[in-house]
């Protein structure tokens, strides 16, 4: 059998993908280094495969151009493999990687197979097992011809949300798994909006983890509907031995893959404001801190003594989110500015719409926004998002509610902030820019002339 | 003359310390490669001095060994002169530099030197041209060797604040320059508090400068007390051509020369919860952004009904200002412990006392709090800011009245959330953990058993 597509490590998320195009019905070559793996999957009793058992093999196995997809862990092991295939690949062959490759990596990996005449695709992929087995979502990058030829396969792998198809090219280079880094930074800072509610309602306002949970249930008709809601309410539900909602088990420690990590620094170094995204790294790094030293966690929360309107919290929760995407989408737009890659975002946007763990309702009215301006510098000033004037007063007094319980709710408070920055009249740096000028003699500008001023303001 | 130290490089710092060490009565020798410098170091009619003109002659008049003061631009010119002087230099000789460097550029420049059997000094300076002339902070990494024969110059020459003199040996290779590095976070997280409280009660509370200026010259006698605070009243008050505060024709918008990106991207590689130092850099750069972008800005702030009252505004302020200094002194910890620079933090904080831009009056309050607890984990645990509840009240009375003016502020917000936080009984990750375990398999731990778990959540 000639295979139309390869399947390069057989983990959880390379197996799971494997099935998904045999069961698409494409002749599909496999090839793991280990031998259990192999095996594993022979187990899954498919047929329409090959089995490889050499990189010589696998590459024998696909015809030309070859299509491979690797799903191996990011790092080293990615240049190892790409080097080790690279002699059996000929002119226009595709190697597609398909883990969570930092995006300057497969800048210079599709660079160095390019060198080669050979065609390096970084591609992320969320969705999980699941989402790998019936649909992930793909955000590809590489050439246009390397696109070309992988359509046909990954879009039918891919997951649809009615008409769309989660899976598109997204622009040269790196650019597949940048999208793909930026979706894990929002995927963090709107786990952590819902943590925050959570505490909130748990801590501020006693509500038991069921009515927290009837809370998400319901949001899964209206404009908060999304994957975490839903699962946020079946993690509320799932009951210990004990019958005790298992969540209040759970060690409050949360450590990160990275993703998060690198999406904040690539904000600070693109100069890209996203302080949800920050806060929710940053949160679970203090997490595991505050473990090791005792001093951390003697204060006490308070209980509120005003009832909990729900309404509030689904407005707040709904700009947050809002935010959450508009950082995100912001530093996607600076970095493809940046390194020329051309992103169309409502298309970027839509490829999240299904089989992602941040798909949700209001990602239709993101890819709207942005279809109706494609230059639009940042999503609260779509019409879409026009009047937001009752949700900007929700988030207020979440925030405010949870400074009275003494919870904190970095992700809130940085919503408000971010809102607030984007529309105040003015921002405060007049006054930083001053005293700069003051004890640095670094200089200011003026409002109402040209040209730059430094002032004797000790004189 | 044979000259007991030298300055290479004589802008305006350079030229000030080089005054300063000639006014101490050290013999010194100077060296500029720009003859307009030397021309104008002329024209300050001092004596004592040896003005060269080569870096062979500036090498031959300094006694060994050699203590050579380099006040030149960071970046590559610093790599460029260390290698010129490098073959008129003799082992044991001592090449400081006292620019804004890079610390990690100064491990390497150091190690470098070191392989030549040189002594290479990374030295904090700060105070600006007159902290340079009437006595700066220093702060001095490199080795034990080095420090032993600069002390004495470099302390004659340095602020004094009571009996405190604010020079001293640091650690290790780039552990001065670290620790200049935060110093100038935390000078960008408390120049954005005096900022948000200028348009707090400019905006929300409706106070002109002129009484704005008042409340913050009150500061001098009491726990605000500082430079900064002292130079914020001077800016206040300084009229413009037509009378009217020269503050309001400034524009909003800030740069920054690099520090407080360095310390933010060092927090987030190291793990140490930052946010007020995040925000106070980020907020810089959105401010350059927002001019570029007209959607930016066109909301409006309301005047709050409340009248002002001060000693709320300053109890938030100075514990908004604590915040800071713990989350600076945070990362200089885990910085020290990372790099094994075993740095004594009350002596750190102590060379902030004078001189520099951060000196203020809490600066006892903090050297006592390390002197007492050399270990101590964070700032807020210690009993010299044992209770502060009136003080966190303060700032969530800020925090509400900021947003309910529309006026963000984002050092205040995340004020209160890094307090909280310190002090919450629990985080809200056992809510992110399994939200991660549910649809990633990240599995998690448990708060009454050790091991690792994973639940099939959605069964």
């Amino acid at each position: 059998m000639i295979c139309e597509i390869g399947v390069l490590g057989l983990g959880v998320m390379g197996s799971s993908l494997a099935e998904n195009f045999i069961r698409n019905g494409f002749p599909t070559a496999l090839y793991s280094r280990e031998p259990f793996e192999r095996d594993r999957f022979a187990r899954r009793n498919l047929s329409g495969y090959v089995m490889t058992d050499s990189l010589s093999a696998f590459a024998a196995s696909l015809q030309r151009p070859r299509r491979i997809v690797m799903m191996i862990t990011a790092g080293p092991a990615v240049d190892a493999v790409k080097d080790a295939i690279a002699p059996y690949l000929e002119e226009g062959d595709i190697l597609v990687d398909g883990g969570n490759s930092y995006y300057e990596d497969t800048n210079r990996r599709t660079f160095e197979y390019a060198q080669l005449g050979l065609n390096f695709v970084g591609m992320g992929v969320s969705g999980g097992e699941r989402g790998a087995l019936e649909g992930p979502s793909m955000m590809v990058g590489g050439s246009d011809d390397a696109w070309k030829a992988l359509a046909p396969y990954l879009q039918k792998a891919a997951a649809k949300a009615g008409d769309v198809i989660c899976c598109n090219h997204v622009g040269e280079g790196g650019s597949g798994h940048y999208v793909k880094m930026v979706h894990n930074g929002i995927e963090y800072a709107v786990m952590e909006l819902i943590a925050e509610t959570w505490q909130l309602l748990r801590e501020g306002y006693g509500l038991r983890e069921e009515e927290i949970a009837d809370l998400f249930d319901g949001m899964k008709d209206g404009r908060l509907s999304s994957y975490l809601a839903e699962i946020t309410a079946k993690v509320l539900r799932y009951p210990d031995e004990d019958g005790s909602p298992l969540v209040e088990k759970i060690l409050p420690v949360a450590g990160q893959k990275g993703t998060g990590k690198w999406t904040t620094l690539e904000s600070v170094e693109r100069g890209v404001y996203t302080p949800m995204i920050y806060e929710s790294a940053s949160v679970r790094s203090f997490s595991e801190h505050r473990t090791a030293f005792p001093g951390y966690g003697s204060g006490y929360f308070l209980t509120l003594e005003s009832d909990c309107d729900t309404k509030v919290i689904e407005d707040a929760l709904y700009l947050g989110i809002v935010c959450c995407y508009a950082q995100g989408l912001s530093l996607i737009r600076k970095a493809s500015e940046t390194f020329g890659w051309n992103i169309n975002l409502a298309a970027s946007a839509s490829l999240w719409e299904g089989g992602c763990i941040i798909r949700s309702e209001m990602l239709k009215d993101i890819v709207a926004a942005y279809e109706e301006d494609p230059q639009l510098e940042n999503l609260l000033f779509s019409e879409r998002f026009g009047d937001l004037e009752q949700e900007r007063e929700a988030l207020q007094e979440v925030c405010a509610s949870a400074m009275l319980a003494h919870i904190p709710a970095p992700a809130y408070q940085t919503a408000v902030t971010y809102y607030d920055a984007c529309f105040a009249p003015e921002l405060n740096l007049a006054m930083v820019q001053g005293l700069r000028d003051c004890f640095g003699a670094h200089t200011y500008r003026r409002i109402d002339q040209e040209g730059v001023f430094h002032t004797e303001w000790e004189k």
